[in-house]
């Protein structure tokens, strides 16, 4: 099949644009209604360095690409608008392949609603998917960067860590951590279904925060990225973090510490937040009522770099972080 | 080198952002103020499928990556925005590779008044760079489709064509055509470095284009796109098509046509538009003030698919046309 049978076969499955997408896919470009701010950002997911297709059929390849995507978007707290793909083939992906791809983007944009608006396709060595999608803010709303925390002020993270590290090492075959089927079940899913922290995200911004980044890189990398944006040290107590179930277990069969790989590994998706300590139960109660978790894991003090200290007292060595720190 | 220290090395040769980018590369994502409507394209261009980096340096990868994007706000009468770059970075393109081709997209950017306001840098096992470009229409300012066309309207076409294909095998180094060094040159610039007609898709809408689209996969191809969207017929003379100098000795060369080679080959990022008659004039005398050129190559009629003839009066066979027509 041709590139514009594929690309006819993937537009035929799309839901009709909502009124803000003036001119949907099929055209030279697409036309959307602008108002307040727009948010943008652009992730590629590339085989063999974000997936592997031996384990990721392509509707987790479609989820996980788009899920990537909005969660920088939660990240800066703004409402999922428009999402646009460049898909790059190769030739042992085949039609219905691309379709279940596309279904997995679909049915991610379904359930955060946002719109598939417009993509390309090209043939290509690796298959990669890079996804751009386009966040809206009403004019005058609060958005949070990297940049705004102060000293003085908590770091607080949503949900637990590790979960989508230890199902990767499943998913991989790499160990054997006599889980229970459900336990092993939602780590895997984890990695292959991944929940952006979208309404999380808005609720943060709302409740005061400061700063804001999603774990996508890692906790360590990522609190690094918060700390030379906002000219302040971070420091954390990684004893203080949320682990999935299971965790433990997969890192004593890979004869690692739990906290390292909670730490030093990405892919959680969930939000690290600076905030006053005074908006603290501001923050707490909206992320509860949103059926999720809030935890303090440290504090922001004058200076430089991340400090992730063990329970132990010694200094965690985590992936990303000696180079940023 | 890291993805990291790349990318800092990356974002550090960006010039400010201009005042409408409110937060720019750097954060989880970047915020533009928005306003009237927002126009997006992605497109991605691949190594192997593409460009070849035999042939093509890295500027000049850069360069094309982001042209064609612009080429897609160009046929639908926008004004360029911000553009976001997603590259992936095969093990054998080194730091200064990845910065001669930031150089290249900067470049593009620059001269169309284009700002880079974000991007994702990814290891892959082949090179790619997926571009996403943001254009801007004023509140209430038309833009055009490929689905605007009656039938009784003119076609229409900015510039020459053939000069990007037979640039590609000069490239290549497929023939020796026999061209003098300038001529040559030109053609080889037209595959390296093309130059999406903004200025010209502007002034075509507002002189009163029904519908538009950029020559990037081929007149024959590109027509028929046209032909379905806007259910008309579109009959073109090819031998009224405007060729770049060079071409027809590159096809003499090739032993083809000229003509299939300007109507089958795309890349040239020329504009092709339908336009009632009584609108020409307006819209020769905004091209001509651009120091361009338009020439009619055909008409719109009831039916529907394209019929492309041939001085001699039989109909051209060309890529892309017999699947789609």
């Amino acid at each position: 099949m041709g590139e514009f049978d594929l690309i006819a076969a993937l537009r035929e499955r799309l839901p009709a644009p909502p009124p803000g997408v003036l001119v949907g896919s099929g055209d030279d470009a697409a036309v959307t209604a602008a108002a307040g701010s727009s948010v943008v950002s652009v992730d590629a997911i590339v085989e063999g360095v974000h997936f592997r297709r031996r384990w990721a059929p392509p509707e987790a390849i479609g989820r996980k690409a788009l899920a990537a995507g909005l969660s920088d978007l939660a990240a800066m707290g703004a409402e999922p608008g428009e999402a646009y793909v460049a898909l790059g083939v190769p030739s042992d992906l085949d039609e219905p392949g691309c379709l279940e791809l596309l279904a997995g983007i679909e049915a991610v944009a379904g359930r955060y609603g946002a719109a598939l608006a417009g993509g390309d396709v090209s043939r290509s060595g690796v298959l990669f998917v890079s996804v751009t999608v386009v966040g809206r803010l009403a004019a005058g709303e609060r958005f949070v960067t990297r940049g705004g925390a102060g000293a003085g002020e908590l770091v607080v993270l949503t949900g637990e860590l590790g979960g989508a590290a230890a199902g990767l090492r499943l998913l991989e075959g790499e160990i054997e951590a006599g889980l229970g089927d459900e336990v092993a079940a939602a780590l895997r899913s984890r990695q292959l279904d991944p929940r952006p922290r979208l309404a999380e995200g808005r609720a943060l911004a709302g409740a005061g925060a400061t700063a804001m980044i999603d774990l996508s890189d890692g906790l360590g990398a990522d609190a690094a990225h918060v700390a030379a944006q906002s000219e302040v040290r971070l420091e954390i107590d990684a004893g203080q973090i949320p682990l999935q179930a299971g965790v433990e277990q997969v890192a004593a069969a890979l004869g690692v510490e739990a906290l390292e790989l909670a730490a030093g590994e990405g892919e959680d998706y969930e939000l690290l937040a600076c905030l006053p300590e005074g908006f603290l139960e501001r923050a707490r109660s909206a992320i509860a009522d949103l059926g999720g978790s809030l935890t303090v894991i440290g504090n922001s003090v004058p200076g430089e770099g991340v400090k992730l200290s063990a329970p132990s007292g010694r200094e965690l060595r985590v992936r990303g972080y000696d180079q940023l720190a």
